[in-house]
């Protein structure tokens, strides 16, 4: 398969669980009927982004996998011939609780998940309290249209990530997220943040030589607590090539289907033209197990 | 120390090794008198780019490390007090060479060298029969004015050496370049390769929240045996802040002195913000080691 076309569907969360799903089923939907095989939603699609305080109430949104969503989502993906990359709060048992990312094949059926391995915590973002670490490591999904590297949000910032996913084989690095700007910043600091984002994402496409798809929630989500001004998702989903060019770019405030042409059998052509992976120093990368070098 | 004002020297080789060395010198001169006080030279910046060809002949222009060219530099650094950072084709022994970066103190000594990891091949940049790999590791140098995580040009493809020079402690990472375009290349082909350059190397700053300077030398270089049309090197040397934010940056076709403040003490408060070090998964890092995992 020399090329693939992808979309990406970016909306605000609201209280309403079945109205977010329903935006994302009428984003897969007409990006389905722009031609796209592959449809990537933002992180955890089906409520507002729930992390802003720490509440033992929240559990309860979180579902098995397979479960309801997976099997109306599988249902969508058979119908439409489409596969599906779905953000889920992942109920596995009493007290384990993943923020993973699901793949629904061209049947239908789970081709795979991948549990988010780096978790953030910071004011605003208290993911270590509700995310149980992935242990499926970085491993890629096998489907229909090829191996997929799906990773979560956070691990976005991470390059030892995007390269793993690389290493296996990924043909694609896909990343459901849920970022935001703390209003209070100031413009230039915000502008500093959304640049980083996309930037540090580019790059994976770079060095690895692979399509990088990004799907970020928008629209403002107020403090629960009250005690903050809430966040303001910063939308900006895009597509980039493995030279890390911008294929397509949603905006930062709005709703948006983003659809784009991934030239996949550019990867082998760049790698040999850019042959990066032959070069690396395997035998001097040691430390990078380690957290710290003193 | 919270900012450091650093100085990069951009300009085209000729034939005549002192004429670049004098041009460096003068750059490093016009650099100090606007305040800073490291500077950075492009990588073999007293020849042409020898490595367009494979001939033994070159290995004559190879020199000892101390020797001529950091004696010279040294007196410089001293006279100015600034600090160094120079790239040389370094002799070690009959048969052993090495592209080799050195730092020269702001007291005239040799305060480390680094000698080039990743060594590309391909056609045009035929490094392999040239440079051994290097045999020091990713470890900063130590100066009066900080950790200088110094790497040199294809290891700026490579999200693996801005880690572990960030790891060791490296408070800002400098990458003497020879990078350019086939002029065969199509255009839109040029600008991708120079934007992915320049994306892949903000993104070190951002993941690691250090800034990065990348010095690159600019102008046409003909191929000697003549069957190519050489080398257009794209210059645009930068310095980044540790956002990826763009502080200063050269044309892609003319000398240049760029002078930028680099926020160092930035570092430490955006790692708060943004603690990436904090939650790396090296439990599940260990393919990182591998060339490939099949």
């Amino acid at each position: 398969m020399d090329t693939l076309i992808a979309g990406l569907v970016q909306h605000p969360c609201s209280a309403d669980r079945e109205g977010n799903l329903a935006a994302d089923v009428a984003g897969i939907r007409a990006a389905a009927a722009r031609g796209a095989r592959l449809v990537l939603l933002q992180e955890l699609h089906a409520t507002r982004y729930f992390c802003q305080r720490e509440d033992a109430a929240c559990f309860d949104w979180a579902e098995p996998i397979p479960g309801p969503t997976t099997e109306r989502l599988g249902r969508l993906a058979a119908e439409l011939s489409v596969v599906i990359v779905a953000s889920l709060f992942e109920r596995r048992a009493a007290g384990v609780y993943h923020n993973t990312a699901v793949v629904l094949d061209r049947d239908g059926s789970l081709a795979g998940r991948y549990r988010k391995m780096h978790i953030p915590d910071d004011p605003g973002f208290r993911e270590k309290y509700y995310f149980t670490p992935g242990d499926l490591g970085f491993t890629p999904i096998d489907t229909s249209l090829g191996r997929l590297g799906v990773l979560v949000c956070w691990d976005q910032w991470y390059p030892e990530a995007a390269r793993l996913m690389a290493l296996a084989g990924a043909q694609a690095l896909l990343y459901p997220t849920a970022i935001g700007w703390d209003p209070r910043d100031p413009e230039d600091e915000r502008k500093r943040q959304r640049d980083a984002w996309i930037t540090v994402q580019r790059a994976h496409a770079i060095a690895n030589a692979l399509p990088v798809l990004a799907c970020n929630r928008c629209g403002e989500e107020p403090d629960p607590e009250g005690s903050t001004p809430g966040i303001r998702f910063w939308g900006s989903s895009f597509a980039a090539g493995p030279q890390g060019e911008i294929l397509a770019e949603a905006p930062a405030d709005a709703s948006a289907v983003l659809v784009a042409e991934l030239p996949l059998a550019r990867s082998e052509t760049l790698r040999r033209a850019w042959p990066y992976l032959r070069d690396r120093r395997v035998d001097a990368y040691a430390d990078l197990l380690l957290r710290y070098r003193d």
